[in-house]
């Protein structure tokens, strides 16, 4: 195979990847490293672990991190991984805990991780040294992230700029009312680069195409919206604002985001089959109006905001070959369900359209494996996936 | 491990190939590149796609091939692979369409693999150099053949010396019948060696060697039926021929192929379970008689043509340590199933006796798997093995 | 990564291996050659094949073995390799038979492994030179071990050493009662460092830790259970002695083994749930009393004889992330099942403490692939599995 570096060298900007960056193990090895070992994820919201003790398992390949409310109050991050012989010490995928006991030999930590008891623990060892491992967390706006890096890079920039709408949307009193896994059997980077733009959306996704505007400007509808967007965003006592630090725009030593806002076609007040409303409206939004949100948080993790719900999505691989999304679906923590929203009804949007990415990704993985594929042309509908791999190659280069 | 020409210099001439050669992923990426992307392959019928816009597509590892019929009544072959992001062009297996659409971007290409619709297609770039790849194509007595090399060899002589023995048989004019896919937990050429001799008829197909000659010759039993498939033979106005260009025979820059004929035991006028005909007679043949003949076209498919229905047996690897032997039957294009032939007898001979294959096949991987496993000798009963063999390692040396 | 000499100069002696030793393909290709290629595994008993041409199939990673009763009443290894194309000979797993017959090319051997019936055999080869290879092969005391080697170290001062524990338990005259398959998805090196310490027997296994003295020295239970093993030794004219020649301890060019005795708690007889006899009592042995013995016969076979019955645990890997534990239950070959013994009672023990220890062991491995795995700290109370470490690391450098 040829080195990464001349592939690198030789990739036409502006044109799609070569093969090998999606069939090749020792590059999937290089993107994990400097990827996904440092990248913020979220993972989750604080609404999941409201008490002392509460705790999540989080898993990414080989890495698992035991999410806990410690009795401090704050939430805690610790890689689940006894420091004796290395066993997992959380079985469960959540529960709740008075301390972290394992179960191999009984090594038992607190709730900060602390080593309190081991039966025979050497003499000549201090028990200090052997708390379990924490991993980098940031809450923000309610939303756990973490970060496998031994050196992280900054979050700082992405809570300071998008404090306003995380506000807006009342993201700290949100709740987790859905949750799917989608498997893909394909590279996370086709994935991500079909999230990446909306150039498919007209022949691959009816339902979202028939209430979302497909970003197209200069078209009367669209304006139209745009216009009406403003005015609900007024309404708020907001500004519209458009934030662009993501992938090939991204700030150094500081993770990635961008924030945009654009407005529903007319009669859909959300991303529901019907247009109408789905849930109670969320954080400061005064009225069911046709205004939505993206928020790309790290290079992993969308969110699509509406006015009474939340939609995220976050890529992960699970191997070289295969990766997965996943979707939750976020409404206001105090909502009921059954009474204050119908949770099919709520998920129908995107686990229609995420089911068939799904079948659009996979295929695409078929033919990039064939010996005729060639790298090929992005159209200016795909300008975020072509900032994407610019961003891609200048990360593992 | 030693590498492969010390390999190839060590091979012991008439014996059986080193373990390394059925185990090594190494030596499988060069069989790939020197054997199965320059070899002639047997990929299905005319008679499959009769009318302007029928295809279906053809799979071999990581390629899918379109094979269509295009608006100029001939027939089209084109890689799977849209230009734009290279995805699937065409999920289904089997189809009729007026153009091809890729269903990610809905780039169109016509029946001729010309692009001919690509929204926002950049202004820089001309449509006219993304057309659809075309893959090597040859009609030959209107059975399909593709080849995957950019520099194909040769199959003109092929076609010329084996024209009086597809006309005899009325290759156009079939039809395929009933098509089985057999998977083979081995490396693909143990099922070749398999396939290439007889010395195993009798122990291992009883149903076989009830009818079948087994090519022993010499034996009473067999002259006499030798001499009846010499006399039908001359009934149809045709001389016996014996062609010899496959394995260690074949001409250089030419594909390669062999044909013989030979005779059915008494009682047996085609491979069926009761001797008795299974369909109508094909091409030039004037009764039914105990005449049989043997192709062999290019290195991984072999037909066997009864004087009323034809079987052929495809080879072709799924992996490392997985192959494939793909069956069809045909029979004359006018025949009606339920009515001039019955589907399960007409398969009877070749399932039962390609299942009893599988079994011995996987059970001769496993052995040769072992750390003493070493090569054994062929004996004169597995002579087309031993060629086969020869063939083999001077293609990849 | 790191070379391996590297790894092992780093190993911080008493502490947990390198995480790459439970990951690397290439350190596990070494392990295979240099352990699973020269040990002395127990693969089953001489009661197993009590007749002429009486056999069973024993299957290990790529190899298999046929263990099998000649004429001279005496047992044979060999491969389960046809000498000409490599074929497994024995399909089936155990059985009767007059001749080996390579399903294949009807190769046949007689029961000594020679080579005396092939068709077309070529008259330059002589058949003598195509007998079955043979397999190293040892009966000790009715049990039979095998060893891959070409040249395998002596298991002979083993024999001489445990003459007399083996005659006590009467090892020649047990059969297997129950054999049961536990596949363990980790690498083989954890199943075995769980079963050299009992550190996790009270956390883990409460139902054994109720019976077994955990070997827990100056405690004055189990003092006093000692006294009563060291009495009723003596009733059986035996004195009490302890061998230590496994692992770091072991002999050079010699197999290793050991071999202790010790007592159960008060009420217990046996391993049993409530403490009863569960068979007719074994060997020399003349009353059910609450002694047993631990056996380490070679690096992967453990055997623990209780008065009336005797329980091995093999294991073994199935490839470098997966592996197996045998276990075997063995009664006196004259008790008769549902008279003498209940077989659920009789597994009943093992079972629950093997089930609960694959689950340990697994989650132990998904704890060692973490980027924060790191070595960790024996106790006093893992020293077996710390020597078996030592062992080890001196065997694969």
């Amino acid at each position: 195979m040829k080195n990464i570096s001349e592939l690198i060298a030789q990739h036409k900007m502006g044109w799609t990847l070569d093969q090998k960056f999606y069939k090749s193990e020792e590059i999937f090895t290089i993107e994990v490293e400097k990827i996904f070992q440092d990248s913020w994820i979220f993972i989750g919201h604080q609404s999941q672990i409201p008490e002392v003790g509460d705790y999540f398992v989080y898993t990414l390949l080989a890495e698992e991190v035991i999410i806990l409310r410690g009795k401090d109050d704050n939430i805690h991050a610790f890689y689940n991984v006894c420091r004796h012989r290395g066993s997992r010490i959380c079985l469960e995928t959540s529960g709740s805990t008075k301390r972290l006991r394992c179960p191999y030999h009984s090594w038992t930590y607190n709730l900060e991780g602390n080593l309190i008891a081991a039966k025979s623990f050497p003499d000549e060892l201090e028990k200090s040294d052997f708390s379990l491992h924490k991993c980098n967390l940031e809450i923000i706006a309610g939303m756990i992230f973490i970060n496998f890096s031994d050196n992280p890079q900054s979050i700082e920039n992405l809570k300071r700029d998008l404090k306003e709408p995380f506000s807006m949307f009342g993201f700290e009193d949100l709740k987790i009312a859905a949750h799917k896994n989608y498997p893909i059997d394909s590279n996370w980077k086709l994935a991500i680069e079909n999230y990446q733009e909306c150039y498919h959306c007209a022949p691959s996704h009816p339902e979202y195409s028939l209430s979302h505007s497909l970003k197209i400007e200069n078209e009367p509808e669209f304006d139209k919206a745009q216009a009406v967007m403003l005015e609900t965003l007024e309404a708020c006592g907001l500004k519209d604002i458009s934030i662009n630090h993501d992938f090939s725009r991204k700030e150094i030593g500081q993770e990635q985001y961008a924030y945009s806002r654009y407005a529903l076609f007319d009669g859909y007040v959300t991303g529901s089959k019907n247009g109408k409303p789905l849930a109670p409206l969320l954080g400061n939004i005064t009225d069911y109006n046709q205004g939505c949100s993206d928020f790309n948080l790290g290079p992993v993790c969308y969110f699509l905001a509406y006015c009474d719900h939340m939609v995220g999505y976050i890529f992960t691989p699970t191997a070289q070959d295969k990766c997965q999304c996943d979707v939750y679906w976020f409404v206001k923590n105090d909502a009921i369900e059954g009474q204050d929203y119908d949770k099919d009804k709520l998920m129908w949007l995107w686990d229609t359209t995420t089911f068939a990415d799904e079948t659009i990704i996979v295929n695409n993985q078929k033919g990039v494996n064939s010996i005729k594929y060639q790298s090929g042309p992005f159209t200016d509908k795909e300008n975020s996936a072509r900032s994407f791999i610019q961003w891609y190659l200048s990360v593992i280069s």
